[in-house]
């Protein structure tokens, strides 16, 4: 076992012994595991809200762009909402729902991870907390608000709901 | 601007005035943004090493398996080692790298999301810290230890290098 992987507790040890066809991995990534869907939500993070400008600064063609937000509202990441300038006919704009929110260490996580491994030295726009000025991260933390390395994370199995 | 976006500061504010060409979270996701590389991680952290146990427990076929590995290698975030059983040719097993570590945030994030929105009641495996017994977490925070919500990250423009 190598000293840097996680440890499976109980039944999970015996890694034949159970299927990963429901890992939450997985099923995220069959719903946001896509370049486009990932920039989609950076985007909606920067506060763009309508079609055109998440087509634009994506860089996908406008069929593209208006699957993925399709997919994106469908899943509940986003909600589709009208509005309508003076004169202009209505247009719907994309707005962030807490599942969508919620998404957000691991688009930011991408992003910490990109900055430190694929920037090849070009100085990137750092991320800081307005309240107080300091650096923003990503981490993996546990309650008591020890760091937590892969080591030291314990995978334990689901308690079956008993009557 | 919705109340949920971060704050682009200084030259970053006019959103039409630079490029998204160079952004670390698109070029992470070309990298490791389709759902079997992002399994064949979570199995390295499982402390999956060998091939065949990658192939079969993320349900990929042999030739996608050897294409993702051989992908997550060159880009650093696995290295492959020869090891030999008694009896048997030589073969190469992987082993994460400080990259492939640091992407835990991500495969977490992506872990925590799925349990809250796409697990659909089922129960699911907690993640503890092995040292206290309390849950994991990934979360967004600043180096002050505050919990940090879009609304107050603040996404400062890259300083030029100066002379």
């Amino acid at each position: 076992m190598p000293e840097d992987a996680v440890t499976l507790q109980g039944v999970l040890a015996d890694r034949d012994a159970w299927s990963t066809a429901n890992c939450p991995v997985g099923r995220s990534m069959e719903l946001i595991g896509t370049r486009s869907a990932m920039l989609l939500m950076r985007e909606a993070y920067y506060g763009t809200t309508r079609f055109d400008d998440f087509a634009r600064r994506v860089g996908v063609t406008e069929a593209v762009a208006a699957a993925r937000l399709r997919e994106l509202t469908e899943a509940g990441l986003l909600r589709r909402e009208p509005y309508r300038e003076p004169g202009q006919r209505t247009r719907h704009e994309y707005r962030l729902t807490d599942m969508g929110r919620d998404l957000a260490p691991v688009v930011l996580g991408l992003y910490q991870w990109g900055v430190k491994y694929l920037a090849g030295g070009r100085p990137m726009p750092r991320l800081r907390h307005a309240d107080c000025g300091s650096d923003v991260h990503v981490t993996v933390t546990c309650a008591e608000g020890h760091d937590v390395p892969l080591r030291e994370v314990d995978v334990e199995p689901a308690r079956r709901p008993s009557l």
